[in-house]
């Protein structure tokens, strides 16, 4: 049973502090929608598929807050709590994908009575979520099949049940693999500077019972270098329509080190990270973070004072390094374009 | 001026304590081998050409603690001394040159009296302190010409004056270039899990207004892919006849990186770092270190308790990886075996 790191209880969010694991493990309540915007852009939550959960719970709970008549008065300061959501993090498309089936659904049903959208809204918040841990179980068991076994299996970052609703996408595989017999070792970047591999990635497998070790980022190429490394699985933040992937920096490092010793590189994202929008990951926006994350950790400074620095939190992999793309709906191999495109329409 | 790690003043070595840079600048004192095969063990000083300058003094200051009556008694007490100095680090070679140049100078001048040999001891170390600093200064004379201007030069770990008696490998080549009037940003990898470039090069390149600026391992794909890198260049700690690389651990990610992106890799190091007894480089012996130095950071603990953890401080880079290697009597390109001999039997 993996960890839930978003969950509903008593009128209240609940969501584990991601930022302190894995020392400690403290739950977080939010009641109110600008707090749980806050919560996604100071990163308690983060995984794509964690920040469209929590951003469809942030539009509900918003909703609650929004004193209106009619669903005229209603609809403006709506659109005005998805905006603010919407502008916490720029990368994983899923907060948007969220958002725009949070406002689709109020548009569809604006002849309820308020009282009764707002219920609705929830019940939808919690219908993504509970689609989202299922979405990740069968995304995970298309990927299982792609793991050898046994396999050393090399992950960057999370993405994990803690970076979605339960489950998780490219650690879903991993599980669904575990689950059919297949005897693993994950080897985890521990993913600088914000170490979702090293605190997050590492604690729920621990958690899980799942072998796990963990490597330093710059240690990837000497294990593959030396034959330790059976195939590779990420997850990811967006998708273009011609399969370039946008996932945590250091990805794209990743993938050129597994083509370059012909390890199989696996994303694994629920369709919902796809965006057909874009025809490449050119036009991906990366998010550039502070300097504090690189230069500081737990308060402990580890480089000179008024350094520069530069930190963007995602890179982009081109599909000619991407071996398949994994979803719910199936696996894509080589034309990408044409694959997402099919995958994308049954859903 | 760049800063001399390594400082011989009133019968005492002085060290920088390179385990607490930047933050504070603590001079460690030295009267003894035993604490100076300990300071390399643990890191205070390290560096390969910089390793080599601390066994060279190790090896004088244990000479002056032998009581023998003559030659034959002092030395396999002076090569005990040299084994307790040789077993602190195995990567690096330099450690092994010094220490042979020094039980071969002793050999060669075993005629003296034991007074005389202890003072000829302590002058060789100062001589091989002071030859690596004019090493360095020609060796950075012979790369800056192959460094563009302006350039954006990435460099992994610290190859810097903190790495050597003084002006550093690498960064001698930058500082070379930056005498010759080069327009140059230097782009420097963090480096976990010990952040040498974090702590280390930023504060050396800053402390000489050279620019800089500190990036994360797994962010110098990123800046290739998009064109903002022009070369790089990094140091060696050990050389093997054919050109295979060992140096820091994630050198060789970088040169993957750099050929998939047509970015020349240079190597910059001394001739003693060469060692032509090694065919290539699959028999470098690459040093293992404790899980804590990844799992911890300043006494804080960032991975969960109990973690299994690779930590190899070194990996190897191939030869045709390398656009080039530079040393003090030349630059190499292409056939480094034939190239790499002829330079190191001009020395």
């Amino acid at each position: 049973m993996s960890i839930k790191p978003i969950q509903f209880k008593d009128d209240t969010l609940l969501m584990i502090d991601q930022r302190l694991l894995p020392t400690e493990e403290v739950w977080l309540e939010y009641r109110d929608y600008r707090s749980i915007a806050e919560a996604i852009k100071t990163m308690v939550v983060r995984g794509a598929p964690a920040i469209g959960v929590a951003a469809a719970y942030g539009a509900a709970f918003g909703a609650r807050e929004i004193e209106a008549e009619d669903f005229a008065a209603f609809r403006p300061r709506f659109e005005k709590v998805c905006r603010v959501l919407a502008e916490t993090r720029p990368t994983a498309v899923n907060l948007f994908w969220a958002l725009e089936r949070m406002t689709n659904f109020a548009l569809a049903h604006q002849e309820l009575s308020l009282p009764e959208l707002r219920e609705r809204l929830m019940a939808e918040a919690h219908e993504i979520a509970a689609e989202d841990e299922r979405i990740n179980r069968a995304l995970g068991k298309n990927g299982a099949a792609l793991i050898p076994n046994p396999a050393r299996v090399l992950t960057h970052c999370n993405a994990g049940a803690l970076a979605t609703a339960g489950y998780g996408t490219a650690l879903g595989v991993v599980r669904a693999a575990v689950e059919a017999g297949h005897e693993l070792m994950v080897y985890a970047d521990e993913t600088r500077p914000f170490l979702q591999g090293a605190r997050l990635t590492a604690w729920e497998l621990m958690k899980d019972r799942i072998p796990v070790t963990l490597i330093c980022d710059n240690m990837a190429g000497y294990l593959m270098s030396r034959g330790e490394i059976d195939c590779v699985i990420v997850g990811a933040d967006r998708i273009a329509a011609n399969g370039d992937t946008a996932n945590k920096i250091g990805t794209y490092t990743v993938a050129v080190l597994a083509r370059e010793h012909g390890i199989p590189f696996y994303v694994a994202a629920p369709i919902s990270t796809i965006d057909l929008s874009l025809p490449d990951g050119s036009q991906i926006p990366i998010e550039e973070r502070g300097p504090r994350e690189v230069t500081h950790m737990g308060g402990r400074q580890l480089a000179p004072d008024s350094i520069g620095v530069r930190n963007p939190a995602f890179d982009v992999t081109p599909a000619r390094l991407i071996t398949a793309i994994i979803t719910e709906h199936g696996v894509v191999r080589d034309n990408f374009t044409a694959g997402l495109k099919s995958l994308v329409e049954q859903g």
